[in-house]
């Protein structure tokens, strides 16, 4: 059955990889599963029939046949579930790495998630320059522990996994910032994520719809 | 095997339900499992052999034999995954609501995190008053799209499910807000999980530790 997912006509941040159809091609593409492409606008988004797909309008979703879904982590742990390479044979092992993912995107990206909107949203505030230290605080303190756990270790639980391909997604979100680079072992574990061929192909695939001359 | 979870020795809503090991206990009453429960103070939270098994210093745990779990998420998934009553049979309505524990966790959560600091780490600060508006405005988004979605079902998809635990959860946080006040069916939403014999029994459990005198 034809794997679709939808992303951004034209993501906002015209490419960097960051928006969350990357994070779907790279783990289509660990498993080595072809998949179709269906871009959608933002005016689009928010009508009926993508609704209907995805209740929140975002990107990306995933349909196979008759099913459909959203939600980027459900999405990459279905096809991590459903396709070998992304998670553990030993069931123990397996639900760590599932752990990983959880870790990622409730434990690290909300504060994340806060810095972003603070420099998207808050930037022209009266209260930006004060309160964003504050902001910043609140991201260092789970990238201190994950530095910690990581303990110089390539991966967060023996071999490559579904967790370290989201944390390393999620991580990726502050190259920006400089904050990534105040924990290098911490940026060395995201730029190895960064080299595997699986998530090349997907960046390059994501840079090929929004920024095609620099493919 | 025993499972093991891991609480809050005092937590900081003094018996509210609000700690996440509410939902784990939630969980494993939904399933029928009995569990025993280790209490952690702040102080023991922080230190290494609590941190060996949660890297963020947080509760809850899961401990069942060998299998060391962390992250809210991960433990009842695992839990509904392994027992009955959770999941449903149909691999397709399965996937979906694995898909609503993300939605709850994802995007429903931390925009209600980002409150939640607002409300406990700012308010004194002198950006208050006139920055929570548009904190809250980023909680009403995904609750006006989660409105739409449910639009008067009882449950999100079909029969109650781990992401109708999840989302119920989450939009508890926000009872003291006054915000899921104005949206009435999901208020209704919430009051539907609460009065799920498992949620009384797993809430009954957390406050007879944080406020033996009101059990």
């Amino acid at each position: 059955m034809t794997i679709t997912i939808t992303a951004f006509e034209r993501s906002p941040d015209g490419g960097k990889g960051l928006a969350r159809d990357t994070r779907v091609r790279w783990a289509l593409e660990e498993v080595g599963q072809p998949y179709e492409v269906r871009l959608v606008s933002f005016k689009a988004m928010k009508e009926p029939a993508h609704l209907a797909l995805h209740p929140f309008g975002q990107i990306p979703t995933y349909e196979e046949g008759d099913l459909g879904l959203f939600e980027t982590g459900a999405i990459v742990l279905h096809i991590a579930q459903h396709h070998a390479g992304l998670l553990p044979d030993d069931a123990n092992a397996r639900a760590r790495a599932i752990t990983w993912m959880f870790a990622a995107l409730s434990t690290v990206e909300p504060p994340i998630l806060e810095l972003a909107n603070a420099r998207l949203f808050e930037r022209d505030k009266p209260w930006s320059a004060q309160r964003m230290p504050l902001v910043e605080e609140r991201v260092r303190n789970p990238l201190g522990q994950l530095s910690r756990r990581l303990g110089g270790a390539d991966w967060l639980d023996g071999a490559f996994s579904a967790g370290d391909l989201m944390m390393v997604s999620v991580l990726l979100r502050l190259k920006a910032s400089g904050l990534l680079d105040e924990y290098p072992d911490l940026a060395a574990y995201v730029a190895r994520g960064e080299a595997r061929p699986a998530y090349k192909r997907a960046f390059a695939a994501q840079l090929a719809v929004n920024n095609p001359a620099a493919g």
